[in-house]
């Protein structure tokens, strides 16, 4: 089978490295080439980027030229963007119009009507939205964003808990690794013996994003799921791995035994099973008190998993536990990328 | 004046230090005796007693020999015990069998109708417990306890909404440090480049101290406050102060200025003002939406102050914050010393 | 081919457990038994255990029931120890006595005359001694120890340039990582926000190893190399990975080009080539002036390889460089599965 | 006594900072202007800067405007600069010019043969060059620069070792804290499970320095001290203190007794006694083979001390220790400020 060519735009950022590092020898996609900001046009990858992975850089990438992020140079039919928001949102657009699938990990077109954000495990159908960009804005290809790494991996649980139980309120209070700020990030002298209790624009995203993404698809539109998110986000000094504590009011009353069946038995949708990042498994329910823990738990499914530990009854709701998400890996180029398996395989792409 | 001859209880461990650190140059009190665990009787203190505290170990401390803790061998009227909870239940209430006043950080006693968990800041007429255990227990001194360390600063800011607004319901999730868990604590592999999240018997203090501390002294008793806690404590990767952060429903409705006017105009019961370790301010509301920080604020009152910051609304109840309080300070050795400069302000103490 | 039946003594510190997670699918050796202290003897390794790796403790380990450290109830052919010293003294004689190739971790017989501290990329022929232990012990077995984890990668980088231009003299300073220090090893209080500068018995090993290592067997004995080593170690707040800062005076001059060419065309002895854990490459030299460094460097070659940079001159000596090698892996379980590796090759295994 | 009236150019890094938190209550010196980067010129103190001191920022610093650093602007007889090196060049000529004299953190001057490297407590009498740069460079004031943060506190070990041995060998291997890189300086995921092993320019700061310090002034210039370092650099975790291994040749043989002596009896030239930031102790000799530690040492002789620690033999050169120095305080601001004092002293200023 011939791969499906593909570039990465931003690919110097620490979530572009994490593009190049997991579309290494990927089945399906090729990198054909990578795009840097503008002082550094030209240089071989190698050069321009400051590789912050333990993964060792892959030899096709480190000679790979940096090119500028327009259609006009770089012809693809996938596009994986790392863009900041506000260059995305222009960039993207011109991608999309030219005929590419942009599956991105900017948060600049997640709060359009007919753009999902997308999480293959919950609201695969929401692929069809697709299919209105091109009606509405005469693009050839289109935009599939994926959560904030903070929304991912609870919107996932959230899901397995909506099917089962339904859901009312939930708190949210998030402890998030040092690579979800980029690079440079957060000066460690922010960080070291600290904790920042503020995120920017961060707790706003973790309130509105898991509602579009469990909400219905109604003709050309997303009904948000009814139910509210209060969030309280915190940086803390852990290289990758953002853990949130939640407590949870569900659509009606369930034991601790059923809650934790439903978690462990949630299974993907049929449509998303079996592509080459499809997490195995996609909830790992821990049963140490203890668990889960980023150093020790957030490669469980190679950073894919969603993992699950200390559930237990809230004397307010009616359950409390803890949720770890790799948030480079699930939470931004692995997501994207999983989006992307799953927009070929619909058929979308190309 | 004369300075009150006073005694510590297991002054090697990090609370004993604190103890140590604190009552050098105390204005009223003057360390007589500090106590060891047995394999460690007879040696000087600057020998047996490993100092983790960045402040020099006092002079007059280093060549202090560690007794046991017998009230046979301390016999002093004033007793600051950081012994283990276990230890505790029987070597505090010998001492105040025999006329001692025990300060104590243990949890030993916390649970006992009859003995306070007392804070200054908030309830000084809780101390009218002493005299029943008295008469009930037949003991000449008495024992006061202070809060679990994480319960205390959250107390102090619930006792302001308490008085301001009434309280409904309460969720609390803790980001706390290492010196929480004493010495050696938590080992340094389990905490590097990590988050632990669950601290052994902790989540259950924070629910239950804040009610009894709030609760109103009726009779010999004390009628817990009526207001439910939910709390997940989680260990960072922070050498001292605790952070936790707070979402909470109001007895009545109230604007987030009223709320700051509330927190930043709270004020200590009279009887509990001008003492040596009186807070100072009580509580600091910080501004900057990135604060408190433990780093950089757990000092301001020399570490006794409550630290508050990012009051906003909540969009499930009615407020959110954060507090910062450092851990064995205000949350522990101090603590107990401003408990002991109470009571000897009301002339309980000999 | 049948694969060889091996046993771990000691399976639950952190090097043991660094054992279990590099023999999971070993082509030639397979795990019957691991051993643990005597109050865990008879549970489940999985229950006994308090796992620290990030790779997930594989399915085997987790049921199996730990066992005493007794040759009577553990006969297999080869032996992996991560024994503390004191223990090993007696227990891993017994076990060379009944026959038993043991692979150790520990230092009690390091400097024993007729014992080998190997290195498979350095001194394969010190395998020889374990004839004599048969011979003047009347062991059936023997015992192979490896090398102090911070003496592992200098040494390998003192061969290359004991082989290029001689050795005559060495400073070496390390920044040693937590996991040397085993588990519960470094309080977390002790190493939050610090450096400790001295680490028990660690100088003397890193002064004296080298020297027998690379020493030249004459006939049962082996003469230490001539050249003197003074070391200072640290301990840094890394999870893992041994960094050296070295400065050298080598046997004769030489450029750095020179010396750049000797370090990257090192060579492994013919007879230690091939097999499973055989380092590849076994000296990484790199370019960039501000690496190695741990957490990017320490698993290239799966933790096997001796990474190297910053060579160039030094105003006094001839010249510095860093060393970086992962201290649980090449410099502890690793090393010492190499070790089995290379005696198995050489026919000496049952 | 009427204070003298200073200056803080670049008030708003992380030495500003510190100058501005020293100066604070300094019973000579009265801060009227603070200075900041084009674009925060105009605004106070307390809003353009991000303090990241625990100490609290000062109330008269918060609502200071931040003014331009020209001479035109801030007419005081007192400048403290910590401006990189690049403008320092420029900018302090122009007040040195002008008419003040300048105490500064940059390296800009350190070179010029008219230019001292002042250390109070070890070169005294190079302040005389401030006398030629008057004369040579037409300056009505004057530049006085301080000691790299690295070479400051071994250089005060290595002059108490030259006064009583003689110097001719020094190895030097540098742990260095964050805050010795400024804002924001080294990115929390460069650092995090992390050791990075060069630093910009730092090496040959450390190799050069001590011995210009370390020189006799003859005539109008400084006869460099004859003796070689070699210095290898590396930053750690560590928010403030640099730890630095030495191993030191020194002229005649002495034994570990007499160099404790020599270091513990040091006394600083008479000249330099009694000023506000004279340290006491100059030397702090510590015992415990584990100290001294950055966390637990860095605040001894509230920074100004140089702590000193395991002095022992070294195999090959005659003695090893360890030196600890708080960076920004003894070996940045502080210094400069004692600089001034100094020069205040002995009448050259104003």
């Amino acid at each position: 089978m011939e791969k499906i060519p593909v570039a990465i735009l931003a690919a110097t950022g620490i979530v572009g490295q994490r593009f190049v590092q997991l579309l290494d020898k990927h089945p399906w996609f090729q990198v054909m080439a990578l795009t840097g900001s503008d002082r550094n046009i030209g240089l071989p990858y190698g050069e321009a980027c400051r590789w912050v992975l333990p993964e060792p850089m892959p030899d096709w990438a480190r000679n790979m030229d940096l090119k500028r992020s327009e259609p006009e140079e770089i012809k693809v039919p996938l596009i994986f963007s790392s863009l900041p928001a506000q260059a995305a949102l222009e960039i993207e657009a011109r991608f999309a119009q030219a005929g590419a699938i942009v599956c991105t990990n900017a948060s600049a077109y997640r709060w359009e009507p007919d753009v999902p954000i997308l999480l293959p495990e919950v609201n695969p159908e929401h692929v069809e939205l697709i299919q209105f960009q091109r009606q509405q804005r005469g693009w050839k290809g289109g935009i599939a964003t994926n959560a904030n790494c903070t929304s991912t991996g609870m919107t996932i649980v959230l899901k397995a808990l909506q099917d089962g139980f339904g859901l009312r309120r939930v708190f949210a209070v998030s402890l998030q690794a040092l690579s979800g700020a980029g690079i440079p990030g957060v000066p460690s002298l922010d960080i070291a013996d600290n904790v920042l209790p503020w995120i920017s624009g961060e707790e706003e995203k973790v309130e509105r994003e898991p509602r579009k993404i469990l909400g219905k698809l109604r003709g050309q539109t997303i009904d948000q799921a009814d139910f509210v998110i209060s969030a309280q986000t915190n940086r803390v000094a852990v290289t990758d791995g953002h853990l949130v504590c939640l407590s949870i009011e569900l659509g009606k009353r369930a034991s601790i035994p059923e809650v934790s069946s439903v978690l462990s038995d949630f299974s993907i949708p049929e449509i998303s099973r079996g592509l080459p990042l499809t997490p195995e498994p996609v909830i790992k329910l821990m049963e140490r008190e203890d668990r889960p823990q980023p150093r020790l738990d957030r490669m469980i499914g190679s950073g894919m998993t969603t993992v699950v530990g200390r559930v237990r009854p809230d004397p307010i709701f009616d359950l409390r536990l803890v949720v770890l998400s790799h948030n480079t890996i699930r939470g931004a180029a692995g997501g994207s990328i999983y989006n992307a398996e799953l927009i070929n395989k619909v058929g979308m792409l190309g």
